[in-house]
C-alpha cells in the first residue's frame, strides 16, 4: 500500500514531512492517544520513534528518542499523537515543541487550537525556518469543483452514520490491495488519516462552495489501473454532515463504494429521534447521487463494525446479511475469507 | 412582507444596519448595478437614496443625498450597490466611503475583497466606532446542525441549475403571501439577498461541517402559522455546488418546495457535459432528500424563468407543462392568474 500519497501534486492539498516522531506529552490515559495509536498500527514505516515527557505512562511500543536522535535518524516532524480532554495544548509541552524546532523538526498536530496561533512558538518556527502545521485546516489554494471525469480507479467508503469504521475500512481494503500488487493510494480526508496518509483535506473543514473541488483535489488523475482508496465522511442521511457526505461523493467520482456499519445502532449519533438508515436503502442513495458524476459507480459490499460482539455471533451475521443483501459482508479487522471476499468484489 | 427579518435573534446570522443610502460609485455600466437594482426592485422602504460620484451614469431613480443629508433622513449605513470587473474597490471610491463614516454611516459591501482589509478604511471605522460589514463573509458563532423540528412553516426554493431565479422567485412569493395578510419573512441566502433582507447567511461560504446548521440559524423557531420563504442556493445536480443544496435543504426542514427552472437551458451552468436534470426528477430527489428532516414536505409547483421568451409563447409553455406536471407552472415576474394559482397551492 502506497500511503505516501502523491498529494503534493495536487492544487490545494496538504503534504506532510515525514518520518514522524510520536509524541505523547505527559498523558496517562490511552483513550487519548488514539493518533498515536492509529499511526502505529497504520503507518509504522512513517514513524521513526516516540518522544514523552517524564509522567507520561502511556507508550505506541515504539523505540524512544529524544528529538536530536530521530531527526539524525531521519525523522521531519515531530507529531502530536495525543489529545486532552480540552484539545488545547499545555503549558508543559512548550519545552519539548521548542526542542523539536531547535532540533530541526517541523511540528504537525491534529487539534483544534492552532500552533501557528501560539506567539512564542510561531516565533521561533519563523525564526528557524521550521513549518507548523495543523492538519485541521484546510490547505489554501482550494478550487471550485468541476464535475470533470479523471482517469484512473476510485473507491470511496461511505456510511450509515459517522464513526462506525469508514477510515480503518478504507485502510484495510487500501492494504489488502497492496497485498495482491494492485497500485493503491489510501487517500485521507480527515485528520487521523492525513497524519496516516502524510497528505489530504479535511473535508469538514472546507467551506462548502469546495467541498466537491477539494474531493477531486484529493484523489487526482493517476493511470488507469491505479486506485485511490478515499477515507468516507459522515453520511448522507445525517441532518447535520450530509453536505460534507454529498460534496465528497460528487469530487471522488467512485467507481465503488463499500458501506460501512456497525450492527446494532439504530440511532443517528448525536440526533436523537433519527433513526439510523437501512443498508439497501445507504447503497440505494449513495449510488443514486454518486450516479451524477460517475454512472457507472456500483456497490462492492459492506463492512461491519463488529468490535463489541463475539467471533461467532459477528461470522453468523455477516453470512447471514451477505445472503440477504446478495453481496459480500466483512469486518476487515477480523479478516479472514468473508474479507477477502469483499476484496476480491471491490476489484471484480 | 415582513423582509426586516428577525435574524439578529438566531444565533450565527448576520444583521445589517437599515435603511441603506446605495452607493453607486463612478459606475457607467447598468450590468455593474444589480445589487442596487435589486434592492430599489425588492426594498424600496429601506433605501433612503442615493450616492453617486461625478462620471457616473447609472441611476437607481432614487433620491440624491450626500452621506450627511441621508444619516440626517434616517440611513444607517452606505451599501455598496455596484460592482465593478476587478471585484475590487477602487482608490476613486475612498473619499466617498471616508465620507460615509464621518457622517456616522456603517458600510455594507458584498465584494469579494474584504473591507476590514483595506487599513486606511479600517482605522477611520475603529475610531469613529463605526462598522464595516462584508456580507459574503459568513457570520462567527455558527453551529453543527441538530435536526431537531422548529415550529412555525418554511417554504424553500430549488432548481434545476443554478442562477435561474431562486432569489426572485422567493421573494416574489413572500411578497405574495404577504398582500394575502400571511405572516411571513423572505430569509436570505446569499449576498445580494442577505442586503435585501437585512440579514442571513452567505450559505456558500459556510464551512461545510456547519452548513446544515447555517440553515437551521437562517429560519428560526416562529409562530405555528408564520412562513419562511427561504431563498435557495445551487442545485443537488451540480457536481460542484450540491453539498450546500443538500445542506440548505436539510437545515431548512421545508414543507412546501417550489422547484425553478429556465426552459431552454439544456446543460448545467459552467459544467460542459453535463444534463440539466428534468423537472420531476429534481422534484422527486428534493423530496426524497427533504424528507430526511422533515418528512411532511411536498412540492407546491414550478417557476419558470420565461425572461427570454414572448409573453405568449412563455404561457402556453406553463400551461402545457403545468398540465404535464399535475402542479402550477408561473413566472413570478410575469405574475398573473397562473402565479396565483402557485401561490394558492403552496398555502394549500
Amino acid at each position: 500500500m502506497n500511503i505516501q500519497t502523491s498529494l503534493d501534486a495536487a492544487a490545494g492539498s496538504l503534504s506532510l514531512p515525514q518520518p514522524y516522531l510520536l509524541f505523547l506529552g505527559d498523558t496517562t490515559q490511552r483513550g487519548y492517544a488514539k493518533t498515536a495509536f492509529g499511526l502505529r498500527d497504520w503507518a509504522p514505516e512513517k514513524c521513526v520513534g516516540e518522544y514523552a515527557l517524564p509522567g507520561a505512562t502511556v507508550s505506541a511500543g515504539l523505540e524512544q528518542f529524544t528529538p536530536v536522535e530521530a531527526k539524525a535518524r531521519g525523522a521531519r516532524s515531530l507529531l502530536i499523537g495525543v489529545a486532552n480532554s480540552g484539545g488545547v495544548i499545555p503549558e508543559s509541552w512548550m519545552p519539548a515543541l521548542f526542542e523539536a524546532l531547535d532540533a530541526g523538526l517541523d511540528i504537525v498536530s491534529g487539534m483544534h487550537m492552532r500552533l501557528a496561533d501560539m506567539p512564542e512558538l510561531a516565533a521561533r518556527a519563523e525564526r528557524l525556518g521550521r513549518q507548523l502545521i495543523d492538519v485541521r485546516h484546510p490547505p489554501s489554494g482550494l478550487k471550485v469543483g468541476t464535475g470533470r471525469k479523471r482517469s484512473g480507479k476510485r473507491l470511496l467508503t461511505v456510511g450509515t452514520d459517522c464513526a462506525l469504521g469508514k477510515k480503518y475500512t478504507a485502510l484495510a481494503i487500501a492494504r489488502a490491495f497492496a497485498a495482491r500488487d494492485v497500485d493503491a493510494d489510501f487517500r485521507a480526508t480527515g485528520q487521523t488519516g492525513i497524519m496516516i496518509a502524510g497528505g489530504g483535506v479535511p473535508m469538514d473543514a472546507v467551506v462548502s462552495d469546495f467541498e466537491a473541488g477539494a474531493a477531486e483535489a484529493v484523489s487526482p488523475d493517476a493511470t488507469p489501473d491505479h486506485w485511490d482508496v478515499i477515507e468516507g465522511q459522515g453520511s448522507l442521511f445525517h441532518p447535520a454532515y450530509a453536505a460534507v457526505s454529498l460534496g465528497l461523493l460528487h469530487g471522488s467520482q467512485p467507481d465503488v463504494i463499500v458501506v460501512c456499519h456497525e450492527p446494532g445502532r439504530e440511532e443517528v449519533m448525536g440526533t436523537p429521534g433519527y433513526r439510523l438508515p437501512g443498508i439497501e436503502e445507504t447503497i440505494d442513495l449513495n449510488l443514486r447521487l454518486g450516479a451524477r458524476t460517475n454512472p457507472a459507480i456500483r456497490c462492492a459490499g459492506v463492512s461491519f463494525n463488529t468490535a463489541h460482539m463475539d467471533a461467532e455471533a459477528a461470522a453468523a451475521l455477516m453470512e447471514t446479511e451477505s445472503a440477504r443483501l446478495g453481496i459480500p459482508v466483512a469486518d476487515p479487522i477480523r479478516g479472514g475469507v468473508a474479507f477477502d471476499r469483499l476484496v476480491d468484489s471491490c476489484l471484480a
